[in-house]
């Protein structure tokens, strides 16, 4: 038993729903870019590989770079291009067809100026989400940025690109399929005006809950593959669809207040966290299927506090382990830098040993 | 210039943090014994013996290993005693002196089974704070715990050790002198019934705030190397005694709504955030001088929206970058991973590639 906070992961869940997701994409028509931010593994890119996914998504130059090293050849960096960073799309454009996001002129211009290779550029359109992007509405704007790209010396238009990252507000399928089909709606004058360029439109919420995608060409949903307690929260997944979980220590038990402390704190968890009723929550035991009073209430550097219904608090012994649900998974994972299979493999991410970085 | 989001540290005011919390507690009569959390650097670490330091504090088992290797023989690990991991206490204590917290004789009883060598137990003591530890008014719970320690083969009692964390829900200098004096005051018992045993007292806003520590006979602050905004706001420092910022890229400006897109999220930062007046800042731009309007509003978990008044967001240009002083530097630096110092050095951090892990 490992004495220090583990991330598990259950390979055959995260097959699960790599399965149902490209299905769903195959029948639906759209190109599949899972976004790899969330897992930041190769071992868990592979598995992409036997559903047939070639092209993929990553959210910076870094990440782009680790997952090129094991052989993936269609990246795209989710991010708005860094114009200081040219020398290393220089770098990965030799090897690779590597595509960004671009929002304005200013920054083709900048951008082209310092390219040795060709750079795929996705215009980032925002559905009024209001994170960053061309607003949907401003179509003149669109056409001058498409004019800048189609004119500059290294770039070349690779699509839209739309996060409707308001889905995450969300409390309910319903309400993910309305803000969903309200962005995609927002997005079939792009369609009408320029009918050859892709449209990637990737949150997981929204590629959760739909099955058609309207105008959009391409999906590149990232946090699917393992879900998290926030997607549970939103209308996404059920419980038995997350694919991770965090098994703590034990540390101590408060019987006077029926809380636990356990080893796993926010440089483990990350401090995100969700309204749940009326309390707020850093992680779900997986438990709490037995009583909706049990979840993590607190959370300092490495101390975790378990409020819990009398009837689990009775179970945890000092000794032994819980096993959490994560709230944000991208950002567990992103700190616990490496996973546990039920087998025992160790798994590789981006941040840990095996990762090298 | 660095293009992706870097954390630097300025060792001058690292310095200068050092050697005032050094000063105090020598005229205090305390022993000081730094919680080496924030930074864990050995390059960091180093520094303190400058200022004749020979004790530290880790808050996890991992991070004792990681200082002994560069010849610290004086380690409290200052999280209660986990039970699970009696092999790595072993392992650590053959060749240091290694101290850790306990609750409750259960954990005693369970841990002295398996140790093979001699290990230092602080009593934790809860001053009314609610985390953990034994509550203060607990007498006979006390005296009964440490003759379970006594009694044991390999441990004994190190003292007591008490984490005054409602300091950190202050919003003033007199507020949280108040608060730490009442838990001073708390610990004036101890004094009385087990004059023999150290007491040690440390969270940055008391000793930031403190010339005398009452009772106590060791301090072990860690935050206040580096500071932060979060001890701007609770009253423990001023801005010029943070000692970390983060230099970021300037993606993209919004002149619409006066925000800019930076490259920093939440794999950077942290989610941690403070409340400012009537908003949630998630770090404080170092322009902030020039205006209290200027705010890091949002991360994601690569995107930073920075919320401007109109003349800082005047200054700000994209292919520039921006310096921000995190909210709390402990998460940052564990997230981030590294410290660039001034003239370009690469400092360790436990988690990083030269730490090694």
């Amino acid at each position: 038993m490992q004495p220090f906070p583990t991330l598990y992961v259950d390979l055959d869940i995260v097959r699960s729903n790599i399965a149902r997701m490209a299905s769903k994409a195959e029948k639906a028509g759209v190109e599949f870019r899972p976004h790899f931010k969330t897992h930041q593994s190769k071992a868990i890119g592979k598995i992409f590989r036997e559903y047939g996914v070639s092209g993929i998504t990553v959210s910076s130059i870094k990440m782009a770079e680790y997952f090129l090293n094991d052989g993936w050849g269609d990246i795209t960096i989710a991010f708005p291009a860094n114009v200081l960073a040219h020398d290393y799309y220089n770098n990965i454009s030799k090897t690779a067809s590597v595509k960004t996001l671009v929002i304005s002129e200013e920054v083709v211009q900048k951008l082209d100026n310092k390219l040795d290779n060709e750079l795929g550029l996705y215009i980032e359109i925002d559905p009024d989400y209001g994170r960053s992007g061309v607003p949907v509405s401003e179509l003149e704007r669109i056409k001058s940025l498409l004019n800048a790209i189609e004119g500059s010396d290294h770039c070349y238009p690779a699509g839209f690109y739309c996060h409707a990252g308001h889905t995450y507000k969300a409390c309910s399928k319903d309400e993910v399929e309305k803000i969903s089909r309200e962005a995609l709606q927002k997005l079939e004058a792009l369609r009408e005006h320029f009918p050859d360029l892709p449209i990637c439109f990737g949150d997981t919420p929204s590629c959760s809950v739909l099955d058609d995608f309207g105008p959009a060409t391409q999906i590149s949903p990232g946090n699917f593959v393992f879900y998290d307690w926030m997607q549970v929260q939103i209308g996404s997944c059920s419980p038995n669809e997350i694919a991770v979980y965090m098994q703590c220590p034990v540390i101590e038990t408060f019987s006077d207040r029926n809380q636990v402390l356990i080893h796993g704190g926010a440089v483990h968890f990350s401090k995100d966290s969700v309204q749940v009723d009326d309390y707020l929550s850093y992680g779900e035991p997986m438990l709490k299927y037995l009583s909706e009073e049990t979840y993590v209430k607190s959370l300092s550097q490495e101390h975790g506090i378990i409020q819990c219904s009398p009837d689990v608090f009775s179970k945890l012994k000092v000794g032994e382990t819980i096993q959490i649900f994560p709230i944000h998974s991208c950002l567990t994972a992103d700190l616990m830098r490496e996973y546990y299979t039920k087998d025992g493999q160790v798994l590789d991410h981006m941040n840990g040993k095996m990762g090298g970085s």
